[in-house]
């Protein structure tokens, strides 16, 4: 019998249970705080943003697999031990749920949405003549599961699409491929729209700053859905007033929640999404945890454990 | 060589002169109020919603072109000869247009994007698990070539799609097709997310009405971008009001462009744009027009003429 311990701050926590019960019949299923004692036998924790020395008190904790593909939240307890193995979500309707924002929000920059919205506020009627797909170019920053979905879905419509990666990916079609920090500034000069997947590393902190952004042709925007530490913000927001950016999206931010006294709220070239662009769905979630648990526990290598050395 | 009489009345007019010059070499492309003497020899007009009388005054007209899909701005003026063809825009950048239009705001009701906003304006960090898109139902009401377009670009996010039209369609795999008065009901009943693609006539005027949303799913939303005729607003605001209805997306009205005072523009779960989903795209357009005019001219008969009977 499995035993799973689950850590969720949220409402709406609810839909788990039955999740997991579907996934895997039988799950001695533990909802925080009624983890019982580490002497319990073995368990596995799933969690998102768990109580700082909550995992290192549980001893029979076998893997951590995270609620989302991101593991910062678990990371940043430095009381865990270092060979206990972290998992990263990955499961199909992760990836789904990602294409779907980005698509959403590819198309809202585009088709000048934010204009649009600006526009609605003041009741003005105020027409604007689009680029044809074909005439954009998007760039996917960050080119792992997560962004070769997003290229999946965002090529039917016929966008200039690029992709920027730190190590070089195979050739494809539909698609051009800059590879390492030598690449990096031709990437940004032909990307109108930007989409950031990096995971949060120190090389990836403050990656898109005022020297970067600055080199991006002008009415380019921003869509951050990987890690906050990707952009400097006081940057972004210089780079949206002179009007050399024309509008960004930001799902993800270094300090979760956003503080609600946050000047960025009220910025009218911002749109600001609570890291709801790949919110995990309990279906599939639960059976990629069952199946990565029955790896482990049939003495195989579980999928995207997380490299520490590399930080993702 | 091919004489055009062009009338828009919008700022961003200059991008169409020379998208007919490249589509036809040697045109004489005349802006309204230069369109010369009725007796300077056969001519073209490519239109949107043209001064009344004007159409009939220059007896040297041989056909109407539409600058977009839909002719009412054009039929209004009932001094126009009944004989004289009208021709709808069709162009591959328009179908193209609101595919992208119909794409974006099918995944902004489906994710949350209005409630989204509402939660940014008043500071608060608000994360919803959305639905996943097979579990999310999409009806397209009115299966023309934009209908069709807009079907092609939701397929393969794997929307429940369904079809509603006027006559049968043939059976087509990963779409449902409703067919007639007699199924209308069961097509709206089954609709979360209702996509509004009707032409404006007698039978569709307000058939978006209080008794027929009311048959919808509790939390449905509504997207039209077809006639502003087809939806009675004072019923859709109650139906919002009452939470019925979750959110609107209103791209077009039964006065253009809205009026200012209009408290429409305030509604927090109405989105309003000025009829921009399918935005007619100069350099196929102008193709489109170039191409008609050679079947005219070889004794073909063109495309998309309008159908005064049926009215479309």
């Amino acid at each position: 019998m499995t035993r799973i311990l689950f850590y969720l701050d949220e409402p709406g926590k609810d839909v788990w249970r039955p999740a997991f019960e579907a996934a895997m019949p039988g799950v001695d299923f533990r909802d925080y705080p009624d983890w019982g004692s580490p002497d319990d036998g073995p368990a596995y924790a799933f969690a998102w943003e768990p109580e700082l020395g909550l995992i290192a008190k549980y001893s029979n904790i076998v893997a951590v697999f995270s609620l989302g593909a991101g593991v910062d939240h678990i990371t940043r307890d430095t009381s865990i031990p270092t060979d206990l193995p972290i998992i990263r979500m990955s499961d199909d309707g992760l990836k789904e749920g990602m294409a779907e924002f980005v698509l959403m929000t590819v198309l809202m920059h585009h088709r000048y949405m934010p204009r649009m919205m600006t526009a609605q506020r003041n009741h003005k009627w105020q027409r604007l003549f689009p680029k044809r797909a074909e005439n954009v170019r998007v760039g996917i920053l960050g080119y792992g599961a997560l962004g070769i979905a997003c290229a999946d879905a965002l090529k039917p419509l016929g966008y200039g699409l690029a992709a920027w990666s730190r190590t070089a990916k195979p050739a494809e079609s539909g698609i051009e491929h800059f590879t390492g920090p030598e690449q990096f500034n031709d990437f940004l000069a032909r990307t109108d729209i930007l989409v950031g997947l990096l995971p949060s590393t120190p090389e990836t902190t403050g990656l898109l700053n005022k020297d970067t952004m600055g080199l991006m042709p002008k009415h380019a925007s921003i869509i951050n859905v990987g890690r906050g530490t990707l952009v400097n913000l006081d940057d972004l927001v210089t780079l949206l007033d002179s009007g050399h950016l024309a509008g960004a999206t930001l799902d993800v931010f270094t300090e979760e929640p956003l503080n609600d006294s946050d000047p960025l709220w009220d910025h009218e070239k911002i749109n600001i999404t609570p890291h709801i662009a790949s919110i995990t769905r309990p279906e599939t979630a639960a059976e990629y945890v069952a199946n990565n648990i029955k790896k482990i526990e049939t003495g195989q290598q579980p999928d995207n454990v997380l490299d520490r050395m590399r930080g993702y």
